[in-house]
């Protein structure tokens, strides 16, 4: 069995943003050298998402609409932000979309459908946060 | 280490609909010939969904309504739809769904508790549409 | 390859909280002896979640809030409910915060950002159920 490792670190300049990271997962797979197996993507932070769909922009402008009405940022609303956050909003949007995505690797690629692409969705952004893929298979 | 990939089709013949797919999945694991492993099942499309529940036509119908009313389809509510689509609310639909399960693979079955089934879920139906399942494992 | 299957029991007293089983599934993962792979830990029950987020009680307070907001315990509301269930709501609750967890597994340990912990989402307790892990890797 192959397996290989990979933190990459994403800093968004807004609260809230979603960034494609298909070419980097991709790269990290072809040098992992596995074939067959799974590729595994997850946010390392809390208050940030790895999720697959569409990257069409406004697509993006309704999630954040969405999520913002799911659950808005009003610190005042969240007993998380008694510990001296205002990030509480963040957490319950990262639920929302989730923290990670498990894709196939067929012959070398991550195996896709038509239009899937990975986000890193950031929902407490404006400093340095990692995503960690692991891929394992051989 | 084995491998697996296959690839089921699905034309549910209504927008949105939930069908049960945890046969297919189970031949393929046989087919396999994996023990113990890891059996990924995800929606190759964006606009549907793969999640485990109860196979209860009354607890459906429950998920159609809340749905609805999380992300209801009228198109003129999403910004995605100005691509020409219609389907803006089924991204907004298989988010809360999810995309994907990971189910434990031991003995040779599919490890389920004792209502687990495995469904594919459709919010933007009437055509052919795919189900990747990649078992690994030895 | 290496692969070890646990399960774990809960009873929660209330219909609805989080247990931090983070302590539990690390132990698994170090008496499987895997040094590199993939950890799945799953509810085995459909009105059940695992997911990973923050320890901290105000957070947790903050979910159960906004489940119950968007997916009202009322029986009444539910036609799962007509089967004799009371539970519907539970099947919804799970739906937002997830079934599972795949987290990698680098050098015999969870391989975690800084405040990831693993937790048992009960919705319908005061009962034992079970959780899954799986841990495949070399």
């Amino acid at each position: 069995m192959k397996s290989s490792t990979s933190y990459l670190t994403f800093q968004v300049e807004n609260r809230m943003d979603f960034v494609n990271i298909t070419p980097e997962v991709q790269e990290t797979v072809r040098e992992s050298g596995v074939r067959e197996g799974l590729c595994l993507v997850n946010a390392m932070h809390i208050t940030a998402s790895v999720f697959i769909n569409d990257d069409e922009p406004g697509l993006h402008e309704d999630y954040k609409a969405w999520l913002e009405q799911l659950a808005p940022h009003d610190p005042s609303r969240y007993r998380h932000n008694r510990t001296g956050e205002d990030n509480g909003d963040a957490h319950h949007k990262r639920q929302i979309m989730g923290r990670e995505v498990v894709v196939a690797v067929t012959r070398g690629q991550l195996d896709f459908g038509p239009w899937e692409q990975i986000f890193y969705g950031e929902f407490d952004g404006r400093r340095p946060k990692r995503v960690l893929v692991k891929v394992i298979g051989e």
